[in-house]
This record gives structure tokens, C-alpha cells and sequence, in this order.
């Protein structure tokens, strides 16, 4: 049987921007649109050039190397021509692929939101998709509030439809802006529509706000629209907007989407959504959703006893699918084999080598989830699992060791009676049995540190003369002051090249130094350096 | 048209004590069993009798007042006769008013895990059933792995299921126990066992491992189905059960549900449940769901400047249902999109008053976007926001000055060579130009300060003493450890209000004062408490 193509469409650096409390950089759109992109995903809808000065700068130039680059815009203006709309003209003038502007379609916001006739609304859907394809890009069209307008007015959302059809739009997308429209009416109404405008020009843009959104989508794939718009994680206004990792699973792995679609997304991209969904949680720092559907920490998790034996004998008869096939694992009282070979491939990976059968592997499991439990991240911070593996295998050398450190912060009113606040960091360190004692200032406890620790480690300072931090994370585990700190530190060294460590404690400054010290030490393990001739008191302590 | 009775029915207790992370005491269950009530849900399963000696003693005695107290355990064990079954016998012997039991229906895990013959596993269904009416108490099964056993066979499935029927269970639980069914299945399915089984005795038990665990809940009830069961919040086993908090709302108010039932929720117990999800997710400890359906504290917000103007026009076009119906309020974010209606509007909701044509309201809209566009966050931040408008009208009374703070974070060997790290922290404050100088520990230097700040504040002591740190969080706002810091912290007194400040600094420990200073200060004018008799020195350092 021919699969028939079904469209994913990432709203994430547009409607999830909308999402209270995130705010993107156009570094993090940077980001995300790369994890976009890993999914295979077909559209990346980056934006609203001209409305901000971030997403003016990310169309600067075009940000994707497969996925369609999409820009966000609205309709002509009521009253005014096409050449006299600057709005209009940033997002036609941009380096996108395929421009979507968003139309009313329900008559009440025709009328009363844009001031403008129910006809003239109409012609200025055809004039800008007429605009967008003679500007050679690809047309598509958001129908806002296209449900609750066909419940208004079925024949003028449906006109609205059309028009934007029959002018050029590749997509029409329906939206059901306010987020209250249930499943079975999306069904009926998209069915209604598909008699009108072929399925495969329409989309469905869903949102959360009945916990429909997933429902919603499936819903109008099964009416018979043909792309589908989600975001990553289900970021988006209000409740969010139909998560695009919960779907695209359901759409790759179930009965009968798997029959009847082909997606983007290939086998080994789904192998990635675990890992896409968390780094992205990463990136708004924010703690991974435990129970998120395929791709949470407790997705394949059993805590019930009477499952968990039965589960060991055949887990296809306890789970849905199967974890693998998203990248993420079962957590029963994980059998020590699994999680071996998992390890073993893990240290293959790193370049790591040790017998299949060493002990110090079941040893370094135990570690691992040891810290895990305490809330070290290793997933996340590969160069501070690189050193952990090799000093249980016993192959990172000692190259110096801490003695002490002291930071101080001070606020207080100057003699000209400003307010200034002082960091200031004192760390003693011995290299070869030398003491060497360095003091660095700062804007803030950590900077302090990092300055005092970097300014003299005797002979290893050409090593890291060229490192320096590329991000610093701070996360919270357990809620209030007196909680466990997580500290994730990415270093960049001159060559371009970046590794990230971890520190855990309920310090901050404590657990930030803790991951400074891996930083500086697995640079100089990497660069080869000559390791200390006498050794150190401290495994805790030394770098 | 008269409205048939949809039953609703609560297992926060049972499967979702099941929850990776959560584990109930006796007194939490007695604590979310009033929740449950509050709700007007018509059955509370409250857990186990005999299998652990929480749920032993929580069955001790009849826990609710008007709900069916459900006692849940296991259908009569295969080749042992009912007498002689303890753990039948302590679910039977219990006071509660509904048992239910679990049965295979799915033909492989009879034979398999079961180990037992089908036509015996039959008998096990009948013979259980009428043991529980024999003792007076109401019978309902629930049919373990259903939609599965289902596919597998399906005359077997509803063979289970008509066994139940025919030896008098009130109600047959269909459950979607790996939550792997999708909505349109799920109908299919339930409409060709109501052949088979009356509609009105039928229940439904989804899991939310596709995110459809709404949509599979409201496709049953359309298919026939008359009971449904769910947990707050969407507790549960793996990704949750189908959450009665989402589900509630849409049942009472969305067509074409709220025309064809009626529920135990009246509309008393509907503006409610805002507060019983949040009063939930406080006796887990844990965060509210911002995005959450209906309840969470975006589900009526609107960050778009596009929407926002035109929502206070007609908020009704803009909103699926009146946020007041569930006890939620639309929010309007203060953010740089922001224009002086909305400014306007949050004012007035907190009480602020100002004449519309005040010119300090531009004044503090400017204000706004200045330190927004440094890092604030005043939309995460509403006491630092109430604060800083009225600082700007000229309400906020000076409380206390901070003269200057001191935080030193040492780690070292101490005498008998452990590592230790010792953080303190001094703050010298003037109230009534009196100075205070106080000294904090704490394993942070957050904590440390915060134990500084909080030990003596003279006269105002009394106000701040049930006060405590719920949540902490930190963002680093532009990479590296030489960026701005933004810290929120939300507050906590004593009768559960939870209130959450700000601060910005390239210092975390100056971000964290900041925050903590806003923190009491909203609390100190929130109480009413007297100001300052001597006015102070600089608005940055009081309070």
C-alpha cells in the first residue's frame, strides 16, 4: 500500500515564544531550530520578522538546511494597498521559504476586531497569498479561530478557506485559536471543510486548553487534512499547543497512522525524541516533564509490584511500544545485563576500553546511579562522565590538587555613598608539592572563582589559557534555599571545541566549583598533559 | 430534555499512589479524600485493604462523607476457594461501601501470567462478584487490560465482562491498563460492548501514555460509557490516569456533555477547582502546571500584543470558557508588549488605584520595558510587580533599610581532615534608626542570607516568622559566569498564599538579596504593618 505524505510543522520559535515566562535569544532559536531539524520535521516556522528586534535578526539569514523556513506574518491591512504595508513587506522581503500569514475567519472578528467588511477581509486573503507566491515563495494561509467561526458562520469560514485556495495557498491551516474545540467537532467540521478544499492543502493547528490538543490533531488527520502544526514539548499560549513529541511517535508507531502516513521523521530521528525533548527542556532550563507521554522519565516506569515481575517476562505485553523506539528505557529494578551493555557502550563510545567482564564496570553502574539519585545529570554533562568512568576504571592521572577555597560577597555603601557589591575568591592549589595561592575578583561568587582558579596552575596554565565558559546552568532539584543545587558548566577552549560538566550540591558555589574543577581537568587529560608528581590526598578534591 | 447521571469516580488514592515520587501518608489520603468531596465526585477508591499498612489503617474506618468509599483488591485467586483468600477476605471485611476488583480479560495474561484456564478465570469473575454482594457491599469489576484482551479476543473480553454483568457487578471498568488505545478505538470498542453490557454499567479507566487520556475518557462516554475514572491532577501510574480536573470542567460546561448529564460537581464545587488542584499539587510539595487546562496560571493569559488589546474588548470571543466558572482568573501579562490598557487593567486588579490618565502609569510602563528589557520578569514576579507599581505611584511605605550584607562560602579541611564547606552570611539593617546586625548559617550562600535576614527584624518579626522559601530558581540570562542573573523565589506563609519576587544582577547572590528583600517587603505591606519612623537612604536597599 502507498503511504500518503503527512506534514509536521514546528510552531516552537513562534506561537511556543508566546508561552508565559519563555523568552528565546536568537541564540536559543538557534538552538532549538537545530533540534527541530534532528526530528525531520518538515516546516520550522521561526518568527515574525519586523515585529521584534530577535526575530528581525534570526530572518537575517535563512536558519535551516531541510526544513521549509517559515515566516509568521498577518494578512493585508483593511484599507491600505499591498505596496503600503511594511509589515507585510518585512516578512515578503525575508529569506523564508514558505511565508504564513494568519487571516480571521470568523465574521464577528472580521467586523468588530479588524473594522473592515466581510468581502473586503476576503479580497485581502487573495491579494497577499497572490503576493507571497509572486514573490516566488510558498503560500499558507492561518485560518484564527476557524472553528469557532464556522460555528458563527459556516459559509463565510469556509469562504475564507477557499479564497486563500483558490488564490495559491499551498496550506490552509485551521486554527482553533482559543483552544476550546473537542475532538469529535473538529472531526465533523474538517470533514465538512475537506468537500471544499482538497485534505491534502489543509492543516490543523490545535491547542491544549480542554487537553484535547493531541485528540484534536489525530482528529483532523483522520478527516483528512494533511499537515499538522505542534511545538516542541507543547510550548505555546495559554496551555500550550498540540505537543509535537507526543505526536509524532503516535503517527510513526500506531495503528492506523503508521499504515496510512509517511512522516519526516525516519526510524532513527524517533530514536532521538527522548534526548531532542530533554535537551530542549535543557535550554529553557526547566526540569524534563517525569510522566510526558514516550519520552518522560517514568513513561516505561513500573512502580506496582505486580506488574514489575511480569513485566521482566514479556514487557511487549505491558507496554505500548517499545521504548527503544523513542530513545528512552524501561525503569524496573533494571536488570543488571541491560544495563551493562548499555555502559559498555557508553565507555566504546568514549574510547574508553575494559573487558567486558571487569567488575569495575558493575562498580561504575552502581556509581552512576548512586549520583543519578542524588541529581547529577551525566546525560548532560558527557566530559564530567568521561572522568567519572575513567577514574573507576582507574585512568584519569592526578594533575593537581585543591587545598582550600574562599569567596567572599560584599554589598555595602562606598565612602562616596554608592552601593557596590565585591566578589572576591581566594583558592590554594598544589601542584608537583608546590603550594600556589591565587586571588581573582569577580562579578558574582562563581566568576570569582573561575578567575582565581584559572590564574595560576603553574606549569598546566598554557593548557587552559585558552578555555573559558561558554554557559553556566543553575537548577534547582528540590524546591527552596535549602535544596540541591545543580550546576551544568559548558567550556569552549580555542579549537572550537566544547564539553560540559557537572556539579551537585546544596552550595551553589560548592557545586559550581565542582564542575570548574572537571572543566579544567579533562582539558588537560584531553591535551595530554604530564600529570603531577606527587600524588594527592583527596579524589573529591583533586582535579 | 432530562439529563442522564454520569458518575464520576476518583483514584488518586490507588493508582495514583502508583506515581513515580509520590507516596501517601495516612493523613494525606485523609487530606486529598476531602479534596476529592469538595468536588462532589462520586466515588473515592481509597486504596488497598490488607496489602500495605497504609492503606490497612486508612480503611480502618469509612473516610468519606458522601462518596462511595471503594475499597480496590483482586477477584478471587485461581484454584483456591473464597474462603480461602485473606487478601479477598480484608477487602470484604473493610468498611467500605464499593469494592472493586480486578479481573484478567485478556486471554494471554490468563493463561500466562494467571496460569490458570479461561473458563476458570470466568468463574473466579462470577464467584468474586457474588461474594461482594453477598455482603451487602456494591460489586464493580474492573477489567484489567481490556482494549488489549480486546484485540486479542474478543468474545473472551466480553465474555469477562458479561460474567461481571450477569452475577450482579453494579458497574464493568473497561481499562486501558498500558494506555496504548487511541480515542478512535477506544470508541469502536466500547460501542460493541454496549451490545453486550448496558451502557449505564459501564465505567471507563484510561492512561495518558498517547496524551489522549481525555479524549479516550470522553470517546467512551459518547460511545455509551457511564462512569469515569480519574485521578487530580493526573496522577498515575507511568504518564497518569485521565485527570478529573480537566475533565470536570469540560463535562459540566462543553457540549454536547453538559446538555446530555448531570454530575455530582455542581457549579459551587466547579468554581472550586482551581483551588483544589493547586491545594493538591501543595501536599505534593511540588509546583502547580503553569499550562494546565482550565486551572493552571497561564490557562487564561495572553502575552500576545496582537490578542491582548483586543481581549479586554470582548474577552469572551478570546476565551473558550469564563475563567470565573472554574475558579481562574484571566491574566493579562505585564510584558514589553504590553500598552497602558493592560497596564490599566493588572493595576486595578490588584487593587492599585490610579487615574486612567495618571502620567506615573507611563512612567511605570516605561519602567517596565526597561528593566524587562535587562532581565526582569515581572510576569513570573507579580509581588515584585505590585511593588514596583506602587513604588512608582508612591504607596509602598519604607519598612527597613539594608545597610549592607556580607556572605562568605569557605571550603577547606578542617581539623580532622574532612572537606567541609561552611557558608554565613551578615546583613545590618535599620528600622526606627535602630541597627540590627545579624549573622546566618546555611548550606548556601542564599540560605545563609536569608537565615540572616529573616532572624531579626525588630517589630517586624511577628509578621514575617510563618514565612518560608517554597521555590528557587535560576536563570542565567546570557551565558557564561559573567552574565545577568535573573533569581525568582516564591514565598509561603503560613495560611498557604504563595507569593514570588525577582531580582536581576551579573550577581547571583545580589539577584537572590533582591528577591528576598521584595519577598518580606510584600509581605510587610500585605500584612498592614506600620512604617518605618525614620525614612531611608536609598530606595534600591530598602525595603
Amino acid at each position: 500500500m502507498t503511504r500518503e505524505r503527512l506534514y509536521l510543522f514546528d510552531t516552537t520559535l513562534r506561537d511556543g515564544a508566546q508561552t508565559p515566562g519563555v523568552d528565546f535569544s536568537v541564540e536559543d532559536k538557534i538552538a532549538i531550530a537545530g533540534l527541530v531539524e534532528r526530528l525531520g520535521i518538515d516546516y520550522l516556522e521561526g518568527g515574525w520578522p519586523g515585529a521584534n528586534p530577535t526575530d528581525t535578526e534570526f530572518f537575517a539569514e535563512k536558519r535551516t538546511r531541510k526544513a521549509h523556513f517559515t515566516a509568521f506574518g498577518m494578512t493585508k491591512r483593511a484599507g491600505r494597498s499591498l505596496s503600503n504595508d511594511p509589515g507585510l513587506a518585512a516578512v515578503l522581503d525575508s529569506p523564508a521559504d514558505t511565508v504564513c500569514l494568519v487571516a480571521k475567519s470568523w465574521d464577528f472578528h472580521v467586523t468588530v476586531a479588524l473594522g473592515t467588511t466581510l468581502d473586503e477581509n476576503l479580497a485581502g486573503i487573495r491579494e497577499s497569498v497572490e503576493a507571497i507566491v509572486s514573490r516566488g515563495k510558498e503560500a499558507m494561509i492561518d485560518c484564527e479561530h476557524f472553528f469557532d467561526g464556522y460555528k458563527a458562520n459556516r459559509d463565510y469560514a469556509i469562504a475564507c478557506a477557499s479564497a486563500a485556495c483558490e488564490a495559491g495557498a499551498r496550506w490552509i491551516v485551521l486554527c482553533d485559536t482559543n483552544g476550546g474545540t473537542l475532538p469529535d467537532e473538529i472531526e465533523a467540521i474538517v470533514r465538512d471543510v475537506a468537500d471544499h478544499v482538497p485534505g491534502e492543502r489543509l492543516g490543523i493547528h490545535a491547542h491544549d486548553d480542554t487537553g484535547n490538543a493531541i485528540a484534536n490533531s489525530l482528529a483532523a488527520v483522520r478527516a483528512g487534512v494533511r499537515q499538522v502544526q505542534g511545538t516542541l514539548n507543547g510550548l505555546g499560549e495559554r496551555c500550550g499547543n498540540a505537543n509535537l513529541i507526543t505526536l509524532i511517535p503516535t503517527l510513526k508507531l500506531k495503528a492506523p497512522y503508521v499504515h496510512l502516513f509517511e512522516t519526516g521523521t525516519d526510524d532513527e530521528a524517533l530514536a532521538q525524541i527522548t534526548h531532542v525533548s530533554r535537551a530542549f527542556d535543557e535550554l529553557l532550563n526547566r526540569a524534563p516533564a517525569r510522566q510526558a507521554p514516550y519520552v518522560g522519565e517514568a513513561a516505561f516506569a513500573t512502580k506496582a509490584g505486580l506488574h514489575a515481575s511480569a513485566i521482566l517476562k514479556d514487557p511487549a505485553t505491558y507496554e505500548h511500544v517499545a521504548p527503544e523506539t523513542v530513545g528512552n528505557r524501561r525503569r524496573v529494578l533494571v536488570s543488571d545485563q541491560a544495563g551493562r551493555s548499555n555502559m559498555l557502550a557508553e565507555l566504546e563510545r568514549l574510547g574508553i576500553e575494559v573487558q567486558r567482564d571487569d567488575p569495575r564496570v558493575g562498580q561504575l553502574l552502581d556509581e552512576v546511579k548512586r549520583r543519578e539519585a542524588e541529581g547529577w545529570a551525566y546525560e548532560a554533562a558527557d566530559a564530567s562522565f568521561d572522568l567519572l568512568a575513567r577514574r573507576t576504571l582507574g585512568k584519569v592521572p592526578e594533575f593537581f590538587r585543591i587545598e582550600s577555597f574562599r569567596v567572599l560577597v560584599e554589598r555595602r555603601y562606598n565612602a562616596i555613598g554608592e552601593l557596590v557589591t565585591v566578589s572576591e575568591a581566594t583558592v590554594k592549589v598544589t601542584v608537583d608539592g608546590e603550594t600556589l595561592i591565587s586571588v581573582g575578583e569577580g562579578n558574582g561568587p562563581v566568576n570569582a572563582l573561575d578567575q582565581a582558579l584559572r590564574k595560576d596552575l603553574g606549569r598546566f596554565q598554557r593548557y587552559i589559557d585558552d578555555t573559558e565558559l561558554a554557559d553556566f546552568k543553575v537548577r534547582i532539584l528540590n524546591g527552596g534555599t535549602g535544596a540541591t543545587t545543580r550546576v551544568l558548566i559548558e567550556s569552549r577552549d580555542g579549537a572550537g571545541i566544547r564539553w560540559s560538566t557537572v556539579g551537585v550540591s546544596p552550595n551553589i558555589v560548592d557545586a559550581s566549583f565542582q564542575a570548574l574543577v572537571d572543566s579544567i581537568t579533562w582539558k588537560l587529560m584531553k591535551a595530554g598533559a604530564a600529570p603531577a608528581r606527587v600524588p594527592g590526598r583527596s579524589p573529591e578534591m583533586t582535579g
